[in-house]
């Protein structure tokens, strides 16, 4: 007979996460300094650092919440989000900072370093929710250390030997941690996702915190979008803000009407609201800096809430079905589709704008190879840690307890000595 | 037999939400630009942006949570809010630029001109209050459009012809959509809501969603009654932003004094907490421009609150009973009233304040014009309005639907089909 | 038998409110004027306002949703919440601007004014935390006043004898709070708090509102710490910002860790989650200002937590059972001890930089007494209202209604009196 109860983390956890923090603690004492450069930091501060919070916002709250839409998984959805996110952002400072450390010995940490990381950051949630409810937190922890990893070595790649600018590898964020993710979740799948796992299912007031994670996120996308556009040419700033909330707005009635035609009883669809209203933010993140009229933002916000809502779908089951792939969040749909889209556009209208063949051609071909060295990276790393989290050493929870906190979480009946007893 | 099922809206929703956007991408297409004009708007951007977000979280956030009180509604409350908000925000743009559009040809865009497109959405928001729960998407998307329209005609009929100030005229926003509300549903009356819905209840849960949405009104609101103050004015700002938080931390204390006073049991109502908190924001922002000592704000804020709670215990039934008028969410109360109240502070400070009988009658002549304008406008447009909706081509929800987010949403059974399943 | 409902608390706090309120607006309209002066705060306030805006955050929705954990106590936590905040804030300011009264006559209110106030505030909310569930709301505003009034009286003594900083004096809050809510609910002990309240108990989604402010909290915690430091001093300004995120980010991990590690099945407790990764931001709040290197602030955090998680684990039942000190949301160790480590750094870090012995020993007497003082001074305070409250008059709930709503709200069953029903 099977044991009744999830493994426990206890030897696996909690030395992973001392000794994770202990590292960290380490590597920080020694080679890290806070900037203090009152000249080149002061009046930037007081600007940036209403953005800096938002982006926070983002990451920590939005990317959080979005994920508790399971009846039983809102503590693991909210809570390894912070875990995930704080990891990241402290392992993405070190890795960025690495170049800096060879050249002066020390890295420097100050807001947009910090916004920096966190979008590393993000980019590991992305790839958690394709194996959200399915893995445990220490395979999280290691999913994020390897997908960081993965994204600033693309990043250094696509820097060093296609001369891409920081800001455009970064944007490209969406997609990797997409098909990172699903190359993971292929890897990691099992067979009773056919028939939905037991406790795989949402409630009215579960999506409703999902709900609140969306409207933080569809709010502040804006920010995270123009965040890291330069100061020094506010007009792209601003053009990168308005296309995102023109963007944004867009998408949220398209894939409501989508959501209704694409239903045989003209109902909404609560996961496509969830998701599919960020989409046209995603688009434009990776094609802002070539959108200069508002219908262009318009038209990918609408083309980006069609394709994400049509995948929501159809294509979702289908990734199930026929290539056992089984992506919990949508991941595909709500990050990988809609940036690729945006890829395409910034490709078209960057094409648009050539006035002779040569650099048209030579744009494109650019533009391809950064795509191809990002999917491939991002694949092949997915692998990597795919096989590595397979190892049952790391003690994935049975099927039965996919999508449950009990697993890791002491709720269920009142023990006296807890703080606070839970109640189903 | 009546069907069980609540009528589908698959061909009503869907084209009319595709023919609306495609619609507005084309009109932007042809005829609005985006501001990048760096002069203006570099420096002013940095500090308008955050002011910026502040309102998206009152009209995104706020409004939206503050509508999910009910136990079963809580999908379309949040949910059909953002569309609603969505929708308003770009046909609010269009009629606000018409001006622009009359004498250059284009109209722009910039923070300014989105920060008004919203206050005209939060205006559609009040109305969409009072019908809530007893109308579809349709209905409301149909609502959202004429209210808009009413109220820039109110704009352009107040500026053009009385001089008002277009910011005074924004502010008479509560009060335009409050009664513009209360008319449709007094309209749209079902005989069935004198003896409530069955589904028309809150609970324990549903409630905190609704305290979520009145914390963040109530912090963000200074911002949202000060962000039109001209920032060459940064006295009248800072008026402004203390006299709202002044007034509505006095409303806080007299809402829960009041409601425990009007209880037999000593009782506090959580309808009052949720809403009667906010009255004495929405009364100084009708009245703002006149207030210069923190007593006037604090007294200003202590009526509102008196008479919001009151009219919430008292004045609520006898509408329904007595006008046939059910107002789902109280918006007499909440924003009504002390949209009145505010008018009439306003009023007798500005009388304070004159030096001769002439300039004080020519004053309160042109102020009771003004009230007079929005009222039979705002009446008279929700009269057309209702009238339209009553028409069963729309397809209203029965009864025994109202009130549940089943009617529109898949929820309910759990399907394989679905993303995720939903269980009630 | 004892009476089935809670006693009525019509003729208690409906009168103490509108007293208050009252005098509140009086005082206010004698003495109380806005600060308008566009010279010193035009600029200053466009920066100010979006850091005031955080602190709302924290005070009014953070510290409100970190009390609704328990399951039917979500109104009661977040409602009374609003309530004693905006109360603690209007008497903080009367109290701060004592001085100003006395040598200029009028009291002037500014956004510096208010944010200071809004610290008040938390202290009190602090000082609640220790007796939630257990007391009523008259009880609760009389609290406010009284740890209000002490705080104050606290900071004016540090600052009139020991030459302390304001800034250092408003720093003690957390010890403050702590120490004089411990007192209060060691005073009220009853009998009843060993086997556990009927209703103290959390459930799921109660755990996810209480996450949700966490993350609030968590991510505005650096402006909170940062806000009063000196806006001519941006590097200190910087530092504090620093500081605090990476404590903070250090903290999320070490608590998750040290809980899954002092648990038999390795599982994570969400109460620690849910307050023992904001220690580090407690304890650098202390000591932020002799703060220059990544890692003392990340070593702060690391130890912030790990005595946090391990009193939230150990003492706390200990505390209760030993000493009948029933310390509902464990704030000794969410405040009291990592305010107290935070204190220690303060000495330690501060007499490292010394370079003579005599400066060191004068430090060391110096810092020892602030504490001795502040201590005191919470524990007498707490003891004196402590046994105010004891008195009967003020109707104390009875032990079967304690940590539940319906002692002091309109839930349950539906009555059609009720503006919406309330559904348990």
């Amino acid at each position: 007979m099977a044991p009744q109860y999830a493994p426990s983390l206890r030897s696996r956890l909690a030395p992973l996460l001392c000794l994770l923090q202990t590292a960290f603690i380490v590597i920080y004492a020694l080679y890290v300094e806070l900037d203090q450069n009152v000249e080149t930091s002061g009046t930037t501060f007081r600007i940036f650092y209403s953005e800096f919070q938002d982006v926070n916002v983002v990451v920590f709250l939005g990317f959080g919440f979005l994920s508790t839409f399971f009846v039983r998984y809102g503590f693991s959805g909210s809570g390894f989000n912070l875990l995930v996110a704080v990891i990241a952002t402290q392992w993405a400072v070190i890795l960025n900072g690495f170049e800096s450390w060879y050249h002066r010995g020390k890295i420097r940490i100050d807001l947009k370093s910090l916004v920096v990381a966190e979008m590393y950051a993000a980019s590991a949630l992305i790839s958690m929710g394709t194996v959200l409810g399915k893995t445990n937190p220490v395979h999280l922890v290691l999913i994020t250390l390897l997908e960081v990893s993965g994204f600033a070595l693309n990043g250094w790649l696509l820097q060093t030997f296609l001369k891409v600018r920081p800001l455009s590898s970064i944007t490209l964020l969406h997609i990797f941690g997409a098909f990172f993710g699903l190359t993971l979740t292929w890897i990691l799948y099992r067979k009773d996702s056919v028939q939905r796992f037991e406790k795989e299912k949402s409630d009215r007031k579960a999506g409703l915190f999902c709900i609140l994670g969306t409207v933080f996120l569809w709010m502040f996308w804006p920010t995270f979008n123009s965040v890291l556009v330069d100061h020094h040419a506010p007009g792209r700033k601003l053009a990168a803000v308005y296309s995102t909330y023109l963007a944004l707005a867009v998408s949220a009635v398209t894939a409501a009407a989508v959501s209704v035609l694409s239903n045989p009883k003209g109902k909404l669809n609560p996961g496509h609201m969830q998701r599919c209203t960020l989409a046209g933010g995603v688009a434009v993140g990776v094609s802002m800096s070539v959108i200069h009229q508002p219908w262009q933002a318009m038209t990918i916000g609408f083309a980006a809430a069609v394709i994400s809502t049509l995948g929501f779908r159809y294509l979702k089951l289908h990734m199930l079905l026929a290539f056992e792939c089984h992506d919990t969040c949508g991941v595909l749909s709500t990050h990988g589709l809609p940036g690729l889209l945006g890829w395409l556009a910034h490709l078209l209208l960057q094409l648009m704008d050539c006035d002779d063949h040569t650099t048209a051609i030579r744009f494109a071909v650019f533009h391809i190879c950064t795509l191809l060295i990002t999917l491939s990276l991002s694949l092949s790393m997915g692998i990597i840690t795919g096989f590595l989290l397979k190892w049952n050493f790391w003690r994935p929870p049975q099927d039965k307890k996919c999508f449950d906190d009990q697993a890791f979480w002491e709720v269920g009946k009142i023990q006296t000595i807890h703080p606070y007893g839970y109640i189903q």
